[in-house]
């Protein structure tokens, strides 16, 4: 999660080094041939600048589409928020007799085991602690033999919901319309695993450096070898700018890679467990998630 | 909220002072630089103008996102003002005995008592006053314990109608159709603390600013030092626009927190406060909330 | 609502020409400055041009907002005539009976009513004559204590439905069924009123203006004084042609004004009545809106 | 509909003939008068550049709007072919008897008429012909006296389903569910008709040819008059190039006026046709509809 | 399915071989005509400029829908994962007795079928093979008499469901449940289609050619004769990297072609078979699909 603190310069730096670099030393080539090259290499400038409309342009819709994705992981988290919320509401309302706490504590800490296990997974950890700290034994013995784990808590939670039907404890409609809420998880959790899974398409980002390489190609020709002092770190400059915003796109757009620009799904499955907790009169509601970097994960 | 008064001039230089007096006192530094140097230190305008060009697009994608932002913070109470006038509507629809009207009215207030809360609570302001002015005592034992406190008086919601349910004064359907609506109100919740608490991406920030300040350093260097006394205001002006853009894109971009941009949170939850009572036939109606000066918050 | 007819050029003059004359004036005093003042006041045409190029960028955003806050106002009042079109068909389908017709008219003159003054509303025009046209006696008297009209009208539906259901000629599920098309309703009603009472972001407006001056002011130290006769009406001209624009974005974003741009809620309404009134077999279907002007309201 | 075969230059050249005529004309006039002139008419090409600028923008949200709509317009089209195969799906599963299949295959017609025929009242064509083909003849007594044929053969289909209701074939579950499937088929023909029957802002039109024009009008003076022999083509091919892409966004923004970048609703209808058939197993199976030219209607 | 290795650049540059030589010949010409005409042919560069933007802008929305269609396939096939599971989760809730397991791997396999025929008809290949492997003899019998097989497989589902709630075996409720996850899965397989069979509007690929073509016999009259060796790959370059950015739009704006940037439809049909068949205890499990080459279809 990003926090409001002050990121240090250094962090964007790291960054782009490589590249910088590399455009720094092309540049010097490209001074070095024109002041020792017999022939007049000049370029018009107004070529330089269709290139540089051009990405600005590529880099602002990449930008966008960067910021799409990441703003999506994170309402897909939203709803994982509202939708427990409302499972665990509407259990309270439908089985709202003072001994059946136990079943209703049952569900809150299987729905808390689903929000760690399914960060988890998204961020390719092990989910086994998870699994020990939340689940009942009966739970962990399915939820192993799973390959989608997340998927299997929600398994669980289905069966439990039947159990409770064949207890007579739901009507017919109440057992269907908390089906729709584990639909509904079902949907925010595939529409994460679609973000994690799909590549975002490599051509784009291909077609990006293609135009920003040939800028930094161009440019040294459209400027006056006279002032190579002036020129070669103003070409280093402009072109690591671009690099920079094609760099904090890339980063953007894989929401779920343990980097400090992640959706902060552990922290917000933290603030699931206290939410349904402080709902269901658990005695110890754990503290929030705090953390002392400048970002949250 | 913003209104349709002019905004004087000053509330927005006040916000830009600063950075527009760093970059005058940067451009007469270069333009002495350019008197007084050896060298011919001239970069080509058209650098300036890919710049430019570059900040342009960025700006403008920067402030539609922010924009977005906004708007669906509005969206978000624009749906809490619809679902509160349903869920009202459909407990008097379904509960239509005259001497059930007490009954109505604590769901009115307690409805209130969320609208007003759950705006207090985005802007980070104690709820207390609003929690005893709209509760009944017993809802304020529950909602006190709660860290969320919104989310407590959907709770509350939920077990009361629970218990009409529980006197057979609302079928199963209607039940699950009322504890619907509540899952409604939970999204919109859920869908303003997300915009709360997500922080917008640092690094586009920072993006901005990287090009925004390397404009500010290369455009003196591709004007004529000769007319410095129309250089360095003109450097000052443009750039400090770009800011002003940045700016008006940050306040827009953070709904809740007590600013002129804000969602007119406390507004709005009066005017669903007349709709309701008004609804349910309240003896008195508030006044509509009126703001002396430009913006209502 | 726009039609297909030309627009006569003099509309359009006739927004501008305030600030065109400004410019033209300002444009004159410069050119002035420049012939008789003793110092070269020359600005490279490169500076203008960064103008220009943020200029029709911020423009083109603007008005694509604009565009889509006119659109989605239009989108709501479409949703109101499937919704209209979808409730009456239904409650005819719960309540096949002939004799049962006259109870069906009510809910269309009512839902006729609703419309209409929903429209009315949202132009801030008094709808106490459409009221009396369209509800019975018993509705009046309901909604004229109400604040807000539109939905004390769907309040008069929600209680009549209520009626049928304690006469038995309703199920349980079908009225649910119902109170959820008026939920629907409420939703678009709702919408209507967060375009109307959310004033577009002042600040954006601001800032447009500040570039626009600012473009204007740059642009005649940019041109060569010589031919002032071609430079004055040359910058008139460009700075009108961008203020056009900003105009015709702010009559968009702004469509339940009374204005040509409108959405046209009156005519929509007919449509509603004419659709609603065929499908019930109404003796006198009233004749759809003609328009005279080049647009109807 | 738009098939993939080549479209002929000549269908584009003949949409801007007349303009690039007019511009041509307007060039030659525009190069005379420099030739001839005492004065010096020289603009800067830069004032064109931006003027070029802000027509690029401006033209690229324009094709993104008239995008927009043509895609909406194939999005409820694709819902109608959804909804259609659900209902009859849906009809199928709950009314399994083999015998019934008469009462089926009533359903499957009259929805495949309710295609055809909004498929001809949005292109403002004679419905006589479907109406007959497909409904029985009760259906076309009702639909005859309607203005709005499509949604009059919804409510025959409302009124089928509640005579089933009536003779017990339908529970009131699966009532409400079919009667919200008719809704959804509600909602799709109402977008088409917004789409229909929202004329663009002709505002938008009107300023996009103010800066064409303006564009073409400036460029001349820009132009170095020796070389007038390779500029007049210039202007012209540029001025075209810029209308070539506002007549193109012009066709595709109405999507219902029979012209080859239509929504292909006639073919849609055919596919729903053979799919209906094919599911409630009618002896004959319609052909898909082939177009021999470049493109189906 | 895109993976994140390597594409050689060699992928790229075949697709863009036949125009880069088309432009490169041109450019030689008109350099030779420069060279040797009488006549002095300059077009100043700012008209390049202006079509270069021109270009950019149009690339940069064209790349925008192109993504916006390949997105919206991935977000549609999410879908399908998302409902399949929901399907066989609530069948398992509502049938929870161990001796139907038969019954619900009867569903399971069905549902397989669907996902991998639905893939492969939209890829425009054979689904004989997978309906043998995945559909009961009944099944394909029925199946095979469908022109969409897809289609007839939901039809199959909804005929089985019937037939469990004539056993009884399903409350009347829970049918109507399960019918609205088939109308889900319905609109998932119509979203395909309906980006499948919509051809983009060969009118945009059309005016963007006009606009490189144009750029690329523009260019080489703007630049200085005496550098042609510099000139020619100059432009050639230029235009090749537009045409690569349109070329590589084209590629995933139809994702079912079987082509490397397609939606992975048969991977995600195997995670479907995966997922389902833990869910429902099968012995044997398949393994994932790994792809050995740099994309997985």
């Amino acid at each position: 999660m990003l926090l409001n603190n002050k990121i240090s310069l250094g962090f964007f730096v790291k960054n782009i080094l490589h590249q910088a670099l590399y455009i720094f030393l092309f540049a010097n080539l490209i001074v070095l041939l024109k002041l020792f090259s017999a022939w007049p290499l000049v370029i018009p400038i107004a070529i330089a600048a269709i290139l540089g409309t051009c990405i600005a342009l590529l880099l602002a819709f990449r930008t966008n589409q960067a910021y799409d994705r990441w703003w999506e992981a994170r309402i897909a988290w939203g709803a994982i928020v509202n939708d427990s919320r409302s499972l665990i509401r509407q259990l309270q309302m439908f089985l709202p007799d003072e001994s059946k706490k136990e079943l209703l504590h049952a569900f809150v800490e299987r729905q808390c085991g689903f929000c760690f296990m399914l960060g988890d997974t998204l961020r390719g950890q092990d989910t086994a602690g998870r699994s020990k700290a939340f689940l009942s034994d009966a739970d962990n013995v399915a939820v192993d033999k799973a390959a989608n784990k997340p998927n299997a808590v929600l398994q669980q939670h289905s069966m439990a919901i039947r159990r409770l039907y064949d207890a007579r404890e739901l009507t017919d409609f109440q057992m269907v319309q908390l089906s729709i809420n584990l639909n509904s998880l079902t949907d925010s959790m595939g529409r994460c695993e679609r973000i994690k899974n799909t590549v975002f398409p490599r051509t784009y980002t291909f077609n990006m450096q293609v135009f920003i390489y040939l800028f930094a190609a161009i440019l040294p020709f459209s400027l006056d070898p006279v002032h190579y002092f002036l020129d070669v770190p103003l070409v280093t400059l402009l072109a690591s700018a671009f690099i920079l915003i094609e760099k904090s796109a890339i980063q953007l757009q894989d929401p779920f890679e343990n980097k400090p620009t992640d959706t902060p799904v552990t922290s917000i499955a933290r603030t699931i467990e206290i939410d349904l907790k402080t709902m269901t009169d658990y005695p110890e509601i754990p503290d929030r998630h705090v953390s002392q970097t400048y970002y949250a994960l």
